[in-house]
This record gives structure tokens, sequence and C-alpha cells, in this order.
């Protein structure tokens, strides 16, 4: 059971658009047994969709497309898709009430002839009715084979594969069971890592394959398992977890499929009844929003400050002048007062620092830029760690943001 | 002149990585010259990569590959290049002098056995230097025709993309210029966006394509002209603008060639000696990281509070404890307090609040999930404004940072 993404749309070619889509369907039809053969991106051009069309159809048995599905000039799916079929379009009701009821209720302005076009569609398709949009999603079948197009709106996408397409696809098909378990490690290099497990790596049956995938700091280690016996699956790969687990204890922070580690770190925090902020310089906001992105934050999550100008963090935080002065900005003695004073205006359990010099320039510090604090304060004291992360602006934010994760982790979860 | 993007790694295809490699590429392609014809993504497995190499051959005259060269049992890119062409892999001396000088400096650990190996490229092959890693880029023609191959790892792609590939293809090939322009446009739908427009756009001649590109309370619209004269064609479009400019005032922006919304503003606010801070309590870090990623965002930004848990806004901001009580947390009342608050606190000339319920949960808020409060304090005084932004919690958060930037711009232009 084989599937290709087709996404189109000149602004992913032109490189204005990254494609996200892609990876929530690969990821989405992987969890019901479907394997992603190939993710193939076209221009808005008809001879170029019908290729991919026809390519598709001979390699997969369910093709998905999205982009141009909208109202205006550019978008040409639908009337390709309907050639590709010799089909034409026609009118449909549902569709047409759905598309005025969002304009009554959200929209709340008249309704173009533009949108109401929305409603005409290849006569052999069944309609996905997209409730939180004009354009419907559309599902023909072709003998054992289907094609399904949605529009590329990232939020409409979303809303029909969980609402229409994988339930269909659930009842169309017999399907394998993919299982995938990704162990998440902090603080090793790939290569170090897979010389320490590579008599394990060796000796791993055909059908379970295993991936690194490396990122700024953290290196993931992921099993993927394909097979009709789910339990059986389960079992084995469970059976290989034990086995690796005690090689890379000191690196290993949990299973992804759990959560990323900042979700590891909230559960643990919420469970414990404790509670973190954060103050940050270099990092500007992003560590923060690592912890305010998932839902459940406010359990555990008290705030933060971005003491971004040298003088705020004097003012407002309450870090003592004396202490920039002689120290610089970017070092372990301010760092530490970042915490200590954050944890204090905050009334939290633990609160973490960074500052640093994220580059281009140096700004108001000594140290070089890449050079990062990142400070821990507990009931117990602060403690403090200083890194190299590079001279490129955004890795260094994100690997500080990483490191500082990787602090709190370790803390956390220690005994 | 047309260029294939074949990125290769099953993380792709599960979902588990999103492909940001392949915008990167276009674009930079796009700006010397080169229209990308296709995007493909495929596993890790020798079979699909040989016919994904053969297709882009017969579609594309730059072929440019992605992904599988780093040092662990899953990459296998390298040997199936090398059997594409029938070459045989041998041991370059700089590749080797790379990683051990990279090894010493930087990683300093043993080396493995299985970096050094990554100094093996195809015969034929030009290396390209990867002065940043351990896996070299290969460089490879066939006829008229050449083929690259990078490693994934995106920051190893961009120096390689930029030191090596981008000058070498300026220098072989000759291209025509492809020259894009992009008008932000805050505030009105596409429907509406196109009704105003289009006249105008039923009207471009045909070597110049308009597209739509809508994202959360923002569009984005793009005008592409390709062709061998740079002057004329930067001339035709400028003249275009001109003509759509009066049209759509109301709600442009800004050309994002010139930067996104948020750098428009901090050029602005440092063109004019001006400051900022923002207080978030629903967007939780997002702003300011909105701000905090561009270089020189420390030449305008002060910092910022996030004021997730209530009593955190009374404590450490100062908002007053009747105000939340009588008007809720999320209200016009707070986050106009918030604001001010905030101004006086980092004592800057402009500060940006939020505060609202992004979900999926109320918490401390008697307002819907989806409502959001902005408020903008000035050394005029303070505006808030209300919106509804949905029940589904990234949304919110994106479209509350989207709904302060326009904001901020309509306030920090104004005049």
């Amino acid at each position: 059971m084989q599937a290709e993404i087709i996404t189109i749309g000149d602004e992913i070619l032109i490189g204005q658009v990254v494609d996200t889509n892609s990876a929530f369907i690969g990821k989405a039809l992987n969890n019901i047994g479907v394997s992603v053969y190939q993710i193939t991106s076209v221009q808005d051009d008809k001879q170029h969709i019908l290729k991919a069309l026809a390519e598709a159809e001979e390699n997969a048995d369910i093709i998905i497309v999205t982009g141009g599905l909208g109202p205006t000039k550019d978008d040409i799916t639908k009337h390709t898709i309907c050639e590709y079929f010799n089909d034409t379009l026609v009118r449909n009701v549902s569709v047409t009430e759905n598309i005025e009821k969002l304009w009554r209720e959200h929209v709340k302005q008249p309704i173009q002839q533009v949108n109401l076009d929305q409603a005409f569609v290849p006569s052999t398709a069944k309609v996905l009715m997209n409730l939180v949009g004009s354009a419907p999603g559309m599902w023909i079948e072709k003998g054992d084979k289907v094609f399904i197009s949605m529009p590329g709106v990232p939020f409409e996408m979303k809303a029909l594969m969980e609402e229409e397409v994988l339930p269909r696809l659930t009842i169309k098909y017999k399907r394998p069971f993919i299982i995938h378990r990704t162990l998440l490690t902090y603080g090793m290099g790939e290569s170090r890592l897979a010389t320490k497990i590579e008599a394990w790596e060796d000796n791993l049956p055909k059908h379970i394959k295993l991936a690194y995938l490396p990122n700024l700091g953290k290196v993931r280690l992921r099993l993927s398992g394909k097979g009709f016996d789910e339990q059986v699956l389960i079992d084995e790969i469970e059976e290989l977890i034990k086995v690796v687990l005690p090689l890379i204890e000191d690196v290993f922070v949990g299973f992804e499929e759990d959560g990323d580690i900042e979700v590891l770190i909230g559960k643990q925090l919420t469970k414990n009844n404790k509670t973190l902020a954060v103050v940050e310089s270099c990092t500007g906001g992003k560590l923060a929003e690592t912890f305010t992105e998932h839902p459940g934050a406010s359990s555990f999550f008290k705030g933060g400050m971005i003491t971004y100008a040298t003088q705020t963090k004097i003012d407002i935080l309450g870090v003592l002048e004396q202490t920039i002065k002689k120290y610089s900005v970017v070092s372990e003695e301010v760092a530490k007062e970042m915490a200590v004073q954050c944890r204090l205006l905050y009334k939290s359990d633990y609160a973490i620092s960074t500052t640093g010099t994220a580059g281009p320039t140096k700004g108001d510090a000594e140290a070089e830029v890449g050079t990062v604090f990142i400070a821990l304060a507990t009931k117990e004291g602060v403690f403090c760690e200083k890194y190299e992360l590079g001279n490129n602006r955004t890795r260094v934010i994100n690997k500080a943001v990483n490191k500082a994760l990787e602090q709190l982790q370790k803390e956390i979860f220690k005994n």
C-alpha cells in the first residue's frame, strides 16, 4: 500500500513557501500503515500537473494532491484534474450552502462570484466537505486507486485529512502496521553515537530499520518496523530498545512519540507540581515560545522576561550593575544572577537564563559571537554552563534553546 | 535553464522532518535566473534514487541532490550516485585533511573510521569542499548537464550553495533574469483583494504572472517576470506596481524583498531612533522572538515580558488586581494596562501587549477561546483592538502575532 503526495504551487518551487503539508500528510498516512513512496512538488502548470498525476498513478495506490484550489486565477488544479479524468465540472449544492454559511457567519462581507464558483467539482468526484474554507476536498476513484485533492492552506488540509481522508482510507484499504519509536538524545554527535551502538545496529532484523536524525545538539534515533501483526512488531521493537538503552543512558532523554523534550519537561513539572520561569537575552523569547506553543503550558509555566537591552537586566530584573561592569554582560556571573532574580520575581521552583551573543555583531558584550552562558536556578542553588555555538545567528539561538532544554531535563529528571 | 531538486531521506517521507532545504535552494536558484521545474523527495532506497536521477536528467539541466551523505549506515546517496555514473569511489586527500582539521579544532574527540570514510568520492566528481561538516559536496558533469550532491544538514547545504554551487552555476550557464516583487498586505482576505484588482490583473502581460499567497491574516501578492533584459523587466514590473498600489493602499505594508513586516518595522524604528518593548500573555514569547530572530534587533528592541500566569501580571508587571477582578484577565482594560506598564518599565517609545485565550481551554479567562486583545501604548496614549481568531491554538497564536505586527506597522508608519 503506497501513496504519493503531489503539492502544487509556484510558491513552493521558487522557495517562497516551505511545504509543511507533505510532512503532515506523510506522518498521518504512516500512522494508518500507508507508506509514502514519493513527494513531488510541481508548478501551477497544466501539462506538468497532468504528467505528475500520470506518473503517480503508475507508482502509487493513493495519490494525494494539495494546493491550487483557491478562488484566484492562478489556481488551476481543479480544472486540470477534471481534464485528467475527462470529466466536466458541476455545481455541488452542499458546497454552495457551506460557502454561503461561511460568509454569513465568519467572513461577514458580500460574497464574491469567484467564491461561489468554488462549489463546482468534477461530476464523478465525491465531495470532502471543507467546513473551515471555501475550497472543497475531492475524492475520485479509478479502479483500485484513489485520487484525493485538498486545498493547500495547512489548516484546511489538516481538518480534511482528519475528518474525511483518513477515515475513508482506513475503510477502503487493508494495511500493514507501521511502528516507529524514536529515541531522543541530547549532547552527543551522531558518529560517536553510531560507534557506541554499532554492534547492536549490525544485528537489527531486516524488517526493522534504524535512522539517525541529527539537529543542533540533539540526535534522534528512529526505529521503524513494518508487519501485519501489530503486537509482535511492538514487542520486537521494545526488546531492541531494552538492549540499546543502557548503551546511551547518559544522553537519552525520552521517546519522541511521547512528546518533544519540552513537552516531557512540562509533564514532569506538572506531575511534581513544580513551576518554571525563563529569562532570555540572546534567545530573545524563543525558549518561552518553545514551552507556550504546546497546550497545557499554563499548568507549569509562570512566564518569562526578555532582557534584551543591557539596562533592562538592571532596571527590571535586578541584576547588579557592578556584576555587569566587572564581568561583562555575557558571563557566568550575569547568567547566574539573571536566573536567581527571575526565580525570585516569578516565584517559580526553577528558573533558567540565557545570555550570549547570537551575532552577527558582539553588541554590548566582550565575549565572542557564539558564546552563550545558560544558568539554572533551583531551591538548592544556581548552576551555569558555558557553550561555544558557532557564528550563525539562527543556529546559535536554536542550539542555545536546545542546550537550555538539555540542562533543564537533566535537573528535573534527576533523583 | 531548468533545475530539479531531489531530497533524499525516509525522515522526509514519513513526516518526521519538514524539508526546508528545497525552499532555500529554490529561492537561491531563482535569484540567479534558474527556474526549478520540480522538487522530488524520495526514500533512502537505491532503486528509487536511481529512478529519480534518471527522470531528473530528462527534465532538467541542473540536478541538485541533498541528503543521505552522513557517516551512518542508513546513508546511501554517495554509493548510489557512484553507481549511476558507473564510477568508483576514491579517497580525496583534501577532504581527508578537512575532516581531520574539523575533528582537531571543533569536535575534539577521537576521529571515527566512518568519518574518515566520508573522504571517498566518485573519481569523476569535483569536490565542493564542506568547511563546516565532514560530508563533501560533489559536482559531476555529464554533457551539458550537471549533477550536484550536498549533505542534507541545512547549515552545511547553505554554506555549500553560497560558497560553491551558485558561483559555479553562474559561470557555467547563461541564464535569463527572473524578477519577483511581492506586495505584503495585512487585514483583507484574498477574494476581496482579487476583486479590487481584477481589472488590473486581467491586463497583465503574458510574461508576468501574479500569485496570491494567503496566510493567517496576511496576503502576499507576488509578481514574477522572466526575460533577458533585466532593466526592461524591472521597469515593467515597477510600472505595474504603480498602477496597483493605489487600489490596495489601505492594506499594503511593504515589499517582502525589503524584509518581512517585523524587519520593516525594525528599520523604521531604528531610523526614527525609537524603541519597542512587548508584553505577552497568549502569544507566549512568539512576538518577541519574531523581532529577535533578525540581526540588528538590539538597535530598537528593548525586551519583553511573558506574563503567562495571571498573578505575574500583577506582581511583576504592575497591572492592578482590581482591573483583573472587575474585567477578567482577557479584556480590553487589562490589555491596555499591560501595554502602559510595559512601556514604563522598559522605558520604550512603544509597547504592545497581547492577552487572550489560545486554547484548547479557557484557563483563568472568562472570554471564549480565540478571543485576543492587543493594545499598543505610545506617548500619546493607548489603543486596543479585539479579535476573534478561531479555536486552533497554533493559529490563534500566529494570527495574534500577525495582528500585533499589523497594528504596530500602522502606528509606526502613519503620516
